[in-house]
């Protein structure tokens, strides 16, 4: 694996469990009022063309990234939407 | 330019655009208590990482989006720390 690909695998896993507190933080607070709904609607359907992009590209680190983003981000989403009577 | 690349800059500007709102709602509301601070310094960090993949790889729409990704980000951290007097 070249230094290349490991800077993207990095890359990628802080992007990625940078969602972890907050969907943590949501899920303790069970509140996601200050969470824009707008935003992670708009971010989810960004994240599924970036993983189409790897996937045209063949480049590992964007596949792999955004496929666990897209996991985390729908589980915010989802409880922003379970929340809702919080907001 | 290519499908693929055009692929890439619809997501780079679905994910970018994304952050707009909540930089919005945030300035507008003046509290930023539902928005984890781990979350955001640890993606500012990653997005600074996947900006350094995207120019060893040369991919343009890595580039740009992560450029403007980690301008919003930059902006989002640095309400929460303004306005960390109502968390």
């Amino acid at each position: 694996m070249g230094n290349t690909q490991i800077v993207g695998l990095v890359a990628g896993a802080c992007t990625t469990i940078a969602f972890l507190p907050q969907v943590i933080k949501t899920w303790k607070t069970k509140t996601a009022k200050d969470l824009s709904l707008g935003m992670f609607s708009f971010f989810c359907f960004g994240v599924l063309l970036w993983l189409i992009y790897g996937i045209m590209m063949r480049d590992i680190p964007v596949i792999v990234a955004n496929l666990f983003t897209l996991i985390l981000a729908s589980t915010l989403l989802y409880f922003k939407l379970s929340f809702k009577e919080n907001t």
